[in-house]
């Protein structure tokens, strides 16, 4: 169902494809192709392939909320393009700093190239979400670009406590959501507002669509978490338990801890351990989350999420097609967990 | 000489350090420490030192160049601001990728805190720089925020080639002059760029300055290359022969194996063999070089470059002492050969 819906913005997601491909062919021949491939366009060797190139969820938002506020979808296209650059720059990054060596079912770029690659890349393609936005030359572009910088140090800032949290065994839940507010949430918040600002929308209009977004992204990010554990490998590109097989202090696992249940503190306990769980321990571990009641809560605190976007949502008048939209959008985030 | 000049701008470099510290002041608990390290302000336990904080080189270039083209040094503290934090970035970024361990004689960032925090904090340099420049608000803001943008991403593709050239054994004077154009120059030549465009200039003065500062750059990396084998390591805080260690392709080297004479077949054996190289062999390959003549078309390149640097200057009308500043920070830098 969502996906219908989502396609009555695909002509300027066509534009927004376009306009991505436009700007990484202004990088060098040696970083276009590493980019290219992060992108899904191309295989390792350069050669095009067919794939779906990732959920582009960020930039669909902010064609959604230009359309929702009343304008057209065709100005956020170089919003678009920005904040597809800016999260792409922070998975090749993160891919690094966490070791994953695989995303989308491909080896990551610093699996293939090596470390120099992969952080050279992410640099290029932030630098290129810079450029995008202010070559577009709106007057608009300048508050759009403001949002994107914030929202790219608040993802900074997430990923940075994110790897503090694994020196630490006192991570509070209300640490956890402050970093995951910074992480996830802010980018899709500013992909929402940046759609909004493009359209010429109004400070309050704007300010409701950046909060419909960042509760979006909670959501995302408590889904994410849930997928992180249970999710299936052919669905994720992820090894099973792949979060705790790195002891992730993810939001289940955390709610669990502050529990102070028999459950969570057995996870404690295992958390503590030293050495590297197998297959066995790491389902354990799982079942020590279910049982303590983090994945229910986990499933339970993201609806919540989706319940105030759309409350957010609610406050700004517009067209009920494209009030759909973004509820679809919404529920297609949560519905990713069943 | 060039620092009793230099201090006629010290009230807006005493502005540029307030702003720097401004924009770091930005930056979360766990990053803001990480960079104030960086810069000098304090040690890795965050407490305040004095130290001389590196050159600034660049960020005194923008006030020089704002002030040259008839401006008020203060209208280009945001630019200066700007590109001293992209420079920076790129040191933290380049730190990691060359597993460079010691810099202005302390512990790299990667060294003290880890990769991770090397590549975050590198990367919330990179995004504090934009955020800077455009907060300012003036109209100008946005073609100087565009020129530090291209430079940007020039410099990261600068910085890809120098690890693609590790890998080759066929590297030519073309392309490592086409690596240091993006390296080094790109980012001098956008500040000089940007200090005349923060300062109201037209577009061919804005041009000249910008050869000026890409020039300067050339000569910059020359004198950076000598330093990188000959350079005394009390002085430029790195171990001796440190370049040859890494059987770096900077230029001497590049050029000698380019001159084909006897000195240039050595040294490609000697680049070629597998194993780590021992004082002495180090030595003997500085030695080639020398012979070669690598040594002395590098001191000479150099002298060109700020001779070209000069021209650029000429064509642009300004006052004498200003034009002397200008000449004396291009002198000072092939000075750091002696």
């Amino acid at each position: 169902m969502a996906a219908t819906t989502l396609s009555s913005i695909s002509t300027s997601s066509d534009a927004v494809r376009a306009a991505l491909h436009d700007a990484v062919d202004r990088l060098d021949d040696i970083l276009r192709p590493m980019v290219a491939y992060h992108f899904g366009w191309c295989d390792e060797h350069g050669r095009a392939v067919e794939t779906n190139g990732g959920k582009s969820v960020r930039s669909r938002l902010v064609l959604l909320a230009a359309q929702a506020v009343g304008g057209d979808a065709r100005c956020a296209v170089p919003g678009a393009v920005a904040v597809e650059l800016v999260h792409n720059f922070s998975l090749v990054h993160d891919d690094l700093i966490d070791r994953d060596s695989t995303r989308r079912h491909r080896p990551t770029v610093w699996a293939v190239w090596g470390d120099a690659a992969a952080v050279l890349a992410g640099d290029a393609m932030l630098s290129l979400a810079h450029e995008v936005l202010l070559d577009s030359g709106t007057p608009q572009a300048i508050p759009a670009a403001k949002l994107v910088e914030t929202a790219t140090r608040e993802l900074i800032r997430g990923q940075a406590a994110d790897i503090d949290f694994e020196h630490r065994d006192d991570v509070t839940l209300a640490e956890c959501f402050r970093m995951v507010t910074g992480k996830t949430a802010a980018l899709l918040a500013a992909s929402a507002a940046v759609g909004a600002v493009l359209a010429g929308a109004p400070a309050t209009t704007v300010d409701a669509m950046r909060r419909y977004g960042h509760q979006v992204g909670m959501a995302f990010q408590l889904v994410d978490d849930l997928l992180g554990i249970w999710g299936e490998p052919a669905v994720t590109g992820k090894p099973v338990f792949s979060d705790l097989r790195s002891r992730k202090k993810s939001l289940p696992v955390v709610w669990t801890l502050e529990s102070r249940g028999s459950a969570g503190h057995a996870l404690a306990h295992w958390l503590s351990r030293p050495d590297t769980p197998g297959e066995s321990e790491l389902r354990a571990a799982a079942e020590l989350i279910d049982r303590g009641g983090g994945r229910r809560w986990t499933r339970t605190e993201a609806r919540r999420r989706i319940a105030l976007a759309e409350q957010a949502l609610a406050t700004v008048p517009m067209d009920p097609d494209r009030h759909r939209e973004l509820t679809d959008l919404a529920k297609f985030i949560v519905e990713r967990s069943a």
